[in-house]
């Protein structure tokens, strides 16, 4: 039984978070450093981005997660502290400062930043900020942490879920930001998780690698893989359950509840793409194996010219078969069937690869709905898969030839 | 030498084109019908979509070009026929009446559509338009036929070339549609070319396959594959030379004439892609091999946050090196090098990987030029490609919202 909370990453117990503005935007009606605190060290996984081009910070944190523990989070956004020649020093000195204001180790301090590449990072605002926020996070709470990780996010995504193992009550919280330079390739955005679960730094990676992949890993926005992608978990154990040590029935509920917050942060990302006006989910199913029905799902959310056309509510089916066509992977196009969906009902756009006959007026209206789903059978198989992505509007255009004035 | 001259399909002898308005498209005031034909049958090669989708038009090309011959290409615009279930019907009647129109073998006939997937192509425009077309070709001539296969093209792309070979006065002529759907995989839109040289089918198919690979191939506007690409070479042999039967010095050289004008054709396509304001070309070099130095450059002109960017003449560097490192191919990304170049000059923008000191003034005036060029070195090897792009403007999302409509 899961039963989402509310509370953000301080659900899980052991937890403290927050966040202020420092002064590394801007606008000081916005925040911009956040830090998710443990009372306890706790057990750790993370993941990062496959680009070459990882900032300092990320550098930083695959250090420190190397030992499968760590007891705090600091990030800040406005800034990505990438491609700094001085990114190193900025990054280290900001998990000093941390450890310091919450005397705790410096290795055990996860650091991370979103916002532009490649401009210089002021430690400024970081030297009196960090203590500032140490000093009051108790005040502060989830939700001034989640706001102080958004770029160009319009709403926050937070997510918390309540279960049981072992008649223990246990919990998953999460928060994420996303918006552009969003991928599926590992972890595709920033996205910090904390449980009070009792689990082995081991398997909390194996779950945290297995939950990524269907979630975080299955949404695009714009086919960017950014420089500072990262997911973290921290464990406190404080729930008071039996180690999790194996792939065991409590591993299975706790990978559960983990997906529940996950997934939800992951459509979450995709229905906040900028510029977006809506959620498109791609389901395939009838696959031969489970690969090209990724490959075929993934193809369908990354097309410009679908994403286009979803924006006008335009049933313009012809774009999603050809997308289908140009996924890996080999199947016949001539048994493909497209549904498109929403909660105004659903209808069959093309049957056996091939056009059929529906209401344009009906279509219009199905796809004229915030969340929408494209429903593709491949009719040559049983494996299936999902990813979620956002149409493509005039608006993701301006602000991203506006970011960085 | 190469001299550049006009009359692109007619270029070369033996050669008539001509282009009308037959009735596909709804503005009578479009062309939406061409046709090419030779007096007497010629060595031919052709490339085909990589996309598992293939319009009916394609899979009968397909066919009709095994035998290394053709004397005809019949093209229309408006409609792609593709993914209908009468398709295959339709395109062996375009042929069958091109080919009774001309008086040639419809096997001769190469067959191409280009306009909206999965309407049903209607077959009373073409009963009429071909043999109208074809009894008044003569008069027509090339700028007609490329007004017939444009779509949402704002200029038509046409490019001739003369040059000797032993003595004797060739021609190679080429006219191209692109604007949308534009992604490198084999050829990459619709284009068709006429030489008078004389030329083994086997050697041609050679020539056209390395020459595409450096040009059309290396062309992307929005990462889509189309269902109906093509680029089909007829050579009439009536220019006398000896015929090029092995990779000789007049090999070469036709080589590079037809190099001339299909570099030429790509580079316009990249410029008109949909919404586009620029050429963006990418240069990069000192590559450990050449894969690679395909792969940074496909990626840095195929990223939307680079191509926004370029729109607004914002030097934001860091999403090139970004785009630089989801590139496949391992390389050492703080021996990355970045310059930005146009008429207006150019200036570094990122050295070892890292910023450096830039005018922001001085990188506006270079980027606002309608024809700008990204120079990516990265100081590991001596090889280099280049791929041809274009910006992101809003303009692009508005066509592509309003296609069908």
């Amino acid at each position: 039984m899961i039963k989402f909370i509310d509370s953000g990453v301080c659900a899980a117990k052991g937890f403290t978070a927050g966040g202020i503005y420092a002064g590394i935007k801007k606008n000081p009606d916005k925040k911009d450093l956040a830090i998710i605190h443990c009372v306890k060290k706790c057990n750790a996984a993370a993941l990062f981005t496959t680009n070459k081009v990882k900032a300092a910070p990320v550098l930083l944190s695959m250090q420190n997660i190397k030992d499968g523990m760590a007891q705090a989070v600091v990030v800040n956004s406005g800034n990505a502290n990438a491609c700094n020649s001085n990114g190193m020093q900025v990054a280290s000195r900001m998990a000093e400062l941390t450890a310091q204001s919450l005397g705790i180790d410096k290795n055990d301090v996860i650091v991370s930043s979103t916002g532009v590449i490649g401009q210089p990072m002021p430690l400024e605002p970081l030297e009196t900020g960090i203590p500032m926020l140490a000093a009051e996070i108790h005040q502060l709470g989830s939700d001034s942490a989640v706001a102080a990780i958004m770029t160009t996010d319009t709403f926050p995504k937070s997510f918390a879920v309540e279960f049981e193992l072992g008649g223990l009550t246990c919990h998953v919280g999460g928060i994420a930001k996303g918006s552009g330079m969003i991928n599926p390739n590992m972890a595709t955005m920033l996205s910090f998780i904390t449980t009070d679960v009792k689990i082995s730094s081991f398997m909390l990676e194996q779950a945290l690698r297995e939950v990524n992949e269907a979630t975080f890993n299955r949404v695009s926005v714009d086919g960017d893989t950014s420089t500072n992608d990262m997911v973290c978990i921290l464990a406190s154990g404080l729930a008071g359950n039996s180690e999790i040590t194996e792939d065991s029935a409590d591993c299975k509920a706790f990978v559960e509840a983990l997906y529940s917050v996950m997934v939800n942060l992951a459509r979450e990302v995709a229905r906040d793409g900028e510029g977006a006006t809506k959620l498109v989910e791609c389901v395939v199913k009838g696959a031969h194996d489970e690969e090209v029905a990724k490959s075929v799902a993934k193809s369908v959310i990354s097309s410009s010219l679908v994403k286009s056309a979803l924006g006008a509510a335009d049933a313009n089916w012809g774009r999603i078969l050809c997308a289908i066509g140009y996924a890996d992977g080999q199947f016949a196009i001539d048994k493909v069937q497209v549904t498109i969906a929403s909660s105004k009902g659903e209808i069959i756009v093309c049957k056996d690869g091939s056009s059929i006959l529906f209401s344009e007026e009906r279509a219009f209206e199905i796809l004229s709905e915030d969340e929408i789903r494209l429903i593709v059978d491949l009719h040559s198989g049983e494996c299936e898969s999902v990813a979620w992505g956002c149409d493509l509007t005039e608006e993701y255009v301006r602000i991203n030839a506006d970011y960085r004035s």
